[in-house]
């Protein structure tokens, strides 16, 4: 029997970790979320000393450990497992085009990350809560329409409804994530935006209800979205434009 | 004979496209660099609109076009160019590897850019320069020294002081690539914290002198740093610490 992948990410926030542990519960893959366990977090800290790793050490959680492989940055590591996990096809080309919708997705988490901390993370959110409103206001405006109507483009040219081929795959799974974050978030603009994303909001409603996840979903190892974490709901943020 | 790769990015700057250019050009590829070419302009702003291409149209350049496949995101399209240049090894781990630290680079890159514009992209710098010089104070004093830091601690453990194993990659390119951005946008930071990372400026000086690149830098397909790019020299951001 294959030894249990190992998930090493903050116990207390879905984060970026999240998009990796979708991947993991939808394929019902075994796994160890190491930090949620006791004494986790210590050896979480160890690792992100360097210690324990073969190749480069992770320079942030999420990591992934696979046997002797240590793997780091979130699209990295589903780049990696997706085909294992049989979330997307072996076909390079396919692969690619994967990886380059999981980037863009990266880009527009860490988009989502600096509308509420636009100078520095290591300051409180209420240090920076001016800057954090006039960056909001860009974001929804400018980048939320333009991330989320480049995902309905692609979602509406396929005849499927998904953003790669005929069935599922991890980006799909992402999608679902950014969308549950930001309606999180944001729910004044998601409630605006939506009406020009129906593509976007069926996928959604359709990954929510597929069986291994759904029960994901509703069990207590999916955290509830809080306000330590990448998507927080800071009502003067949100702006309906 | 292969039909010569071509790179799209805006004709102006370094930027993104330049980490892609410098593995071409080390690897000394057959390429077209399409927006500096007479109407490239228009054809690539034709294919951001996603025309021409057969999988998800590219977010933003750069991007790349080989054969039938357009490939975006920096990252994904050096991983898919690094194999065929020579340019990282075929095996698996050693992708992985090379992947999670170009990211970890994209991230650097990322946080750059925010310096002198931490509210929007799409509005001028004078307009967010206080915020910009907040954002950069934390930059050069957290940020900068924990990312390179980060790939000072890989060089160090790396018998060949290179970033992966025994021969240049391509994220010895990269890396060269942000140092020289980084010195020009941040001369007086640089100059203090060159002294903690001398494995890495040995690494920018060794990866400058290889044959092909050497005639790269000094030819005029390498265009100047400016103040539209990434790495901008704003005075009143750079600070000693």
């Amino acid at each position: 029997m294959q030894k249990p992948y190992e998930l090493w990410y903050w116990p207390t926030i879905q984060g970026r970790g999240e998009f990796v542990r979708l991947a993991l519960e939808d394929a019902g893959a075994p796994y160890v979320d190491v930090a949620r366990t006791p004494g986790g977090m210590r050896a979480m800290l160890r690792m992100l000393r360097g210690e324990g790793a073969k190749g480069p050490p992770p320079f942030a959680p999420p990591f992934l450990r696979d046997g002797a492989l240590v793997i780091a940055q979130t699209a990295n590591i589903l780049a990696y497992l997706a085909p294992r996990l049989k979330l997307v096809p072996r076909d390079e080309a396919i692969r690619t085009a994967a990886l380059q919708i999981q980037l863009t997705i990266a880009d527009l988490v860490a988009e989502v990350h600096d509308t509420h901390h636009p100078i520095a993370s290591s300051q409180y959110y209420e240090e920076q809560k001016a800057v954090a409103r006039k960056r909001s206001v860009n974001f929804i405006k400018e980048r939320l329409p333009k991330f989320l109507g480049w995902l309905e483009g692609i979602l509406e040219r396929n005849a499927a409804h998904l953003l790669l081929g005929r069935s599922v795959s991890y980006v799909d799974l992402s999608a679902f994530q950014v969308v549950c974050g930001l309606r999180y978030a944001f729910p004044r603009a998601m409630a605006r935006i939506g009406r020009t994303i129906p593509h976007l909001l069926a996928l959604h409603d359709r990954v929510a209800k597929r069986e291994n996840l759904a029960r994901y979903l509703a069990s207590d190892r999916r955290l509830p979205f809080n306000e330590e974490g990448i998507f927080r709901h800071y009502p003067e943020l949100d702006r309906a434009r």
